[in-house]
């Protein structure tokens, strides 16, 4: 986990304080917001700023959560972190201050459109490619919620009738073959990367496993712009960050192949423009928004 | 093509006149809307009123169109029908009365919306299961267009890494499984009913294409469910209406089985209110809300 205190800036929020945390390994709700609280602290004294000078707090969260009420239902990737109610219990922690909580590709889209990737667009789609695949939408200028807040979950768009168990429960997801995790996993390794480097060094194994990851990404990618039909396409995430000719180029091929032209010549699919920095950002923005009442496109 | 007279009324349009005609088998645009012009006319002599007293018409065309200038960009079925001004066409063949164009599966969401099995919902997908498959979105009270209005295309999301080729140049589209035109041409027969008609008679072949149009159809369900969490997904067209076990059952199953937990249960699966009439009330209704000005949700 990672927390930073920023300031307001004309281009983009100025990152002054910066502190990192493991996630604790207990997985518990206090054990963890203890631990997020502890590291914004860190954050602040770094700046040696008190508490009672942040204005309002920015929450990035994994999984199905309610982005009004601040409730996480599931956190798929800490076991036991269920309908928590994380905005309130961290507010707690923090002395009162208000915390805003959002699904991580939400902030990330946030970020990406107020000062990254797609600055300027109404329709767009912030993708990350990392240990899950997920996404944040954005259709008409506004952030696509759904019917109860969990929309944008692409990672776990079936696109093939068989194939490798997701961990959300399902088989042939788009995440349980370009998903960090699901990679590292059926390869028998630790990381993502060991698989990326075996592919390079001729590995047969890694190069199918990698081979699966370029279609899957591919059919996503064909599939939000037939679907969504987005101006651009933002991909962010450690797995697009490092192997890009992995990531970004079987999408554009993909979509310049087989996506309808009137669609396809409508959507640019480009790196993310915020970077490692992109949930910070995201953040800091999504609760400046939301603090000040504005931000009804947030949904 | 079907044209219809109708009247507004408090629970849907009324409709009085009621006419079709085939498709002009040449296919050229003249032809086409020379053959519309003369369907709407017919409907309206059948209720002896003249085309003056009519002060809106709606249509609805398939495939990418822009519904604000009524220009189609290309319908799928009839080669040779590419950017053609439809709806000022359309307007100069009945005497300058205004009309309205917009995707078939749009003018179907709307029906089901504001006259169908979708009343009240803000959140919703019209799915069509017919000679192809599409949908209108709704997302937030709004129809989610896209950056060039092409948004919705859902049949032709991947959902296999291989496949069967598709009309639209792809591969592995869950039209490409499911649509009735795929399906029949696969089989080698001339209809799609010919194929349930076989797989009921315990045909092997025709019972392998059954599972996998069914196998599509639940992965359009589940990835519907986790991509944007509608609160309901309106199932019509032809295949729909008459292969209820094969289509409603199976996207039914997936969701419940395969889907995320919070966003299943927030969405039911139901058939069409409208049935083969939701083309004409969405038609009427989405013509009737733009010659009045309202309509801003229609984008």
């Amino acid at each position: 986990m990672r927390a930073v205190v920023a300031q307001p800036a004309p281009d983009r929020p100025r990152i002054l304080g910066d502190a990192s945390r493991p996630t604790p390994s207990t997985g518990r709700p206090r054990d963890v917001i203890a631990a997020l609280a502890e590291t914004a602290r860190a954050a602040l004294d770094e700046v040696g700023r008190p508490l009672h000078d942040v204005v309002a707090a920015g929450c990035a969260a994994p999984g199905p959560l309610d982005h009004r009420t601040g409730r996480v239902h599931v956190a798929p990737n800490i076991p036991g972190f269920r309908e928590v109610a994380l905005a309130d219990e961290l507010s707690a922690a923090l002395e009162g201050i208000p915390v805003f909580v959002d699904r991580d590709t939400v902030i990330a889209a946030i970020g990406e459109g107020l000062a990254g990737a797609a600055r300027g667009q109404r329709d767009y789609v912030y993708v990350t490619v990392s240990t899950g695949v997920g996404a944040g939408i954005v259709s008409g200028g506004r952030i696509l919620r759904g019917a109860s807040n969990t929309a944008g979950e692409v990672g776990h768009w079936p696109i093939a009738l068989a194939g490798p168990r997701c961990g959300c429960g399902s088989y042939g997801c788009v995440e349980s073959f370009a998903g960090g995790r699901n990679l590292a996993e059926q390869f028998g390794s630790v990381e993502a990367s060991d698989v990326f480097r075996a592919e390079r060094a001729g590995d047969p194994r890694a190069r199918e496993l990698v081979r699966n990851a370029e279609a899957a990404l591919e059919a996503l990618a064909i599939g939000l712009v037939n679907v969504l039909n987005p101006a651009r396409i933002v991909v962010g995430g450690g797995i697009a960050e490092h192997e890009p000719d992995h990531v970004l180029v079987p999408m554009r091929r993909g979509v310049r192949e087989r996506a309808f032209a009137v669609a396809s010549s409508a959507c640019e699919i480009v790196a993310s423009g915020l970077g490692a920095d992109v949930g910070m950002v995201g953040a800091v923005i999504a609760a400046q928004q939301r603090a000040a009442g504005a931000g009804e496109w947030l949904g």
